[in-house]
């Protein structure tokens, strides 16, 4: 057989993986044997690199789904394979969470013994981190504030622009909110969609609030509670009736998508089921999923640095337990699609679509 | 407020979910009292009524999307929906394995203080997995022998006709196969999908023999044993080039899927990227997914048995944990699904279609 | 082989597990008929079905617990026994939590097809839920309120009289902190724990404080907001260091747990290694761990509300989301124990035990 | 605020985990740029990647467990911690397994884009993974053959030779066999645990008979087959009564586990009820924990691999699947300690323990 030098000349698992760099990644601070350094530091070491790992993987996904869709004309071949890359996000999104469970067997007393050590770094340093929340479309205006600095402050200049751009250009929520503008269905011919749907909606409510008030069950003060919380439904329904009503909400920081985008996307929860929609119905729930998953993890991430700090300040100088739980809903970016829920009827009052509309959106694959 | 009696008129959630019976249900059979009875046997009895009930509502989505492919025009529109249901049943397998981390909570010597008092019942007596395993499409004379007796002896008759019946008639397996028979696109115009694929896979086989032989990595010896596996997979290609050859693996036993399913099932695989494949493809992973999580279920079950009792025998008579392991990868239904992977070929090598098939498989969503 | 009367009079998996109530309690109420029912009514009843049977697992779990902690003299046996159970929930918390995925799978639109048949019925209603919160430990005070109603209002009488008494007497909570209470190694001899842990608390800020100070790194006004912290943590720690301080902050309802039985849980904390403290220890943690668990899962089922109703209200008439993610912290029970990391100082500030408590903590298996 | 020098001179994030090897380590091979390499490529390095990190942390808290166990004196404190680092092993390792759901987003048809480029390297080469095995305890006389070619054949010789020294001094399993050697308890005063114990099964036994024998359910054949089961058992408890049938046991290569190691651990599961005997019993399942896992992962490894390739050759030459799923098995180490429970008698047949003994084996945390 052939000698060790000639096996590493070829491709081996070893140099393949780059392990010589890879494994010699782990410096311990808190001493550089393994007798003097904390145990656990290691741990908090690697479990660092993991998620940093899996943040590249992340923004490598992201990239090219944005690539995909931003561009006037979205090849349909793309929308199936996006929907699988972004599936791939959501189960790394998934292991993310998961791991989080490996590092709480890491107790505070444990943490304590190497925790001085790490001062003044911090979690927030993060870049991939940050590159992922700005690819997904999220906003500075919109960042919780955190000691009156900016959040890239912590990087350098050539970085902090890179991040800028980034969210001037070309986040995964822009080139999503055009494709969605472009769908061609909401007018079709005479069948204007808004005016079905308004219809539908009306009927709707007259039926919930015949059933609430001829309750046997509910009391008067119920009734009313009731009565008034449907009527804030109402309220909601009008910002996707009237574009002026969603305009207002835009201005007041409470909507983002724009107001065709926000139609569209209804649309296509409404008519899920025609063939044709069923890709553009899976990219949206995708999207939903990705910002839950992310909304989990901020939240479990929450949770775990009150268990191991209580309520000590963390390294980067962060109150880390507020500050993250509050970053969980605050940061959530596709809250927009999340309403849509508010939105929809049953599908018994759904207006049905004329012929030529449902024979556009179907396609035959067997007995033609 | 109402008085109690009203409040149960109307609907509640108590009745609603039928709790008097539900939460009633559980009788210790090693004591009638809390203090008496064995503590571990109610998790023994409430972890296989959830198993039940699980099984029941899986049993619910087959049934569903049996119903819409077992007919000669399946509509479109259903293939979205039968895929979310399949996506449903998946998730719910991936609960019935990790809530085996519960029952392992118990331990051996746990369980042996009421397991006397289960004799002679068993897990080999639940009618509802069978029903699941004879609905996904497992054949009686696949299934691994225990004991010289029928699995379905002990059930009364009436169970072990339905069971019968189901298994003549309308397993998912079946409905699949026939609808895959029909797909129109194996012979489009002059477009012969399976010669462009014989040259295609001709043309990888060569490239990779060329590969093997040049290296100067692999000593003489590993070069003949891989160029050896190399020609056992030349074989597996001519199950699907040459229906004599699949005729005859289906006489062995070792396939099961027509022959013309079969090459369907490779199209659909091969071309998936094309927009009307794509719901299919899904389709396709979809029973594959489920197939691999039932042979994982089985697998973690037999570990189960092997933690709880070593080699004892189980109550049922049975050896516990060799059968359940056996069964895993015997009872696998796909298989044939599972082996279209080796029948790809890297999309660089794949045969160009025909500009008008191309658009009979594409669809145009925005900007026609 | 005998026949099938036979069969059912011996303990059958059929009757062991009461097949014929469990499998026939599933009634949907928007059709009687599988075709006529909404598809997806089946999923919603079985889903409710397997938490209600897991509540009832887990408040028999939780009552076999109180019962060996509610007593002057609890059994050292035991603890390794509360452990596991208390494990076992933690297990099933696992599968609560991680099944809503499967809820998931049903669509804000699948939803709407029968959720008009559910009103005014809510998951507000589960008597078991509220069982297993009560005996955690949750007081009514301490509930978030729900447009003035009380929370046990939607129960019958007796229902609402035994949840009453189970919060006035006999809670976890309860059991645990007198447990606590009564941990014999506060005062040892000449040992005065509290004393030695001011002296470590001490020279621990202290060197915090220089570090900061000393620091290239920070620029003068994170400086000042890092000592502010710092001093805020200064103040929690007079919370165990000084009794008064203790008795106000209960009083302001900032902390519950007994002043003693604080001290007893930090104490536990910092010297778990000891082999004598280790089952304590892990005692504590389940606990956390169990109320983390709680949270989570509130969270996420905030989250799915979200998903499938938007800003819709619920058919029990809550506003849903909002009043869910609320509770997630709200109700958290064992906020003082989760606490105690702030008070945690590193090992090697620890105060050296004296040579006779050591010994009465370790024990010894091997090698005598 | 600071320059951009100044940020990294102290420990800063970015430089605490060396992200700047680490994100540099992702070299794919089907092209440099993101346009020309297979879009999965990059998936497949950072899968293997983050598996690596894991395995050296794996490899990080088995050497510590190793180190405390390894040495005539076990310090009692250092069981719990070794239980805690055998659970993060355990966490860990469900995060190896779960992972795998990342990799299956992966298609067989994406696999194909770059699979010949890895060619010929191999998992077969992942040292790490060896030396985990190896410091498990697992031998190479035990391991699946492969082609004839030694397994560590594949790396450099001086990493051969850390391999054959690991495996000749100090693997996790003979730390512990040793450990269980020394139990004090099996012999105490007149008290001869095996001497109970056989009299103990032997009861047990006959119950067993005579229930099978006064049977009314099971007819003559049935009858004959159970009685001929428990024969088989009957002849497994010998192997624990009877050191001669242990030792012709461990010949054949059914056994490894010494014959004194193998009754300790027998009292151990026996009477872990008994305080002093929790802690070595939560060790012996947290083995069977570590044991069971990588079996469940090699399980579904083969799985995955049989989804993407079928039955083509592994990169490395192996007919992957099979040999894989064979592995899962055969490579089991702890096999002795899951057979622990075929010894397992109900409590209520325990033999009574000596007062003396009890109070031994007890410890007292409250009301001395």
């Amino acid at each position: 057989m052939s000698n060790t030098k000639d096996k590493y000349s070829t491709v081996h698992y070893y140099n393949y993986l780059q392990l010589d760099k890879l494994l010699d990644a782990q410096h311990t601070r808190s001493g550089t044997t393994a007798e003097e350094a904390a145990h656990e530091e290691t741990l908090f070491i690697i479990i660092h690199q993991v998620y940093e790992l899996w943040f590249k993987q992340i923004a490598h996904e992201l990239r090219s789904v944005i690539d995909m869709f931003d561009r006037d004309n979205v090849d349909e071949k793309n929308i199936g394979t996006a929907v699988s890359r972004l599936q791939r996000v959501i189960e790394i999104q998934k292991v993310l969470i998961g791991q989080i469970r490996v590092l709480e067997t890491m107790t505070p007393l444990d943490f304590l013994d190497f925790r001085n050590y790490l001062f003044p770094a911090s979690g927030f340093q993060s870049f991939q981190f940050r590159i992922v929340e700005v690819m997904l479309g999220l906003q500075e205006k919109k960042r919780l504030n955190y000691n009156n600095h900016r959040y890239a402050s912590v990087f350098p200049e050539a970085q902090q622009k890179q991040l800028e751009e980034l969210q001037n250009h070309g986040s995964l929520f822009a080139a999503v909110e055009s494709w969605l503008e472009r769908t061609p269905f909401l007018q079709f011919g005479n069948f204007d969609f808004l005016k079905h749907y308004r219809r539908a909606v009306e009927a709707m409510l007259n039926k919930e609030q015949e059933a609430i008030k001829a309750s046997d069950y509910l009391d008067e003060e119920e009734k009313v509670m009731r009565l008034r919380m449907l009527g804030s439904t109402d309220t909601y329904f009008e910002s996707v009736l009237d574009p002026k009503v969603h305009e207002e909400l835009c201005k007041e920081g409470k909507m983002r998508l724009s107001y065709r985008a926000t139609v569209a996307a209804l649309l296509i929860n409404l008519y899920r089921d025609e063939p044709i929609l069923h890709g553009p119905y899976q990219m949206l729930v995708s999207l939903i999923d990705i910002d839950e998953l992310f909304t989990t993890w901020r939240y479990r991430h929450a949770q775990m640095v009150l268990r191991m700090l209580g309520r000590k300040i963390g390294t980067g100088g962060s109150s880390g337990h507020d500050y993250l739980r509050e970053t969980a809903l605050k940061h959530q970016i596709y809250t927009d699609l999340h309403n849509i829920s508010t939105l929809l009827i049953p599908r018994s009052e759904l207006p049905e679509l004329p012929v030529e509309l449902k024979k556009e959106l179907g396609f035959y694959f067997s007995h033609r």
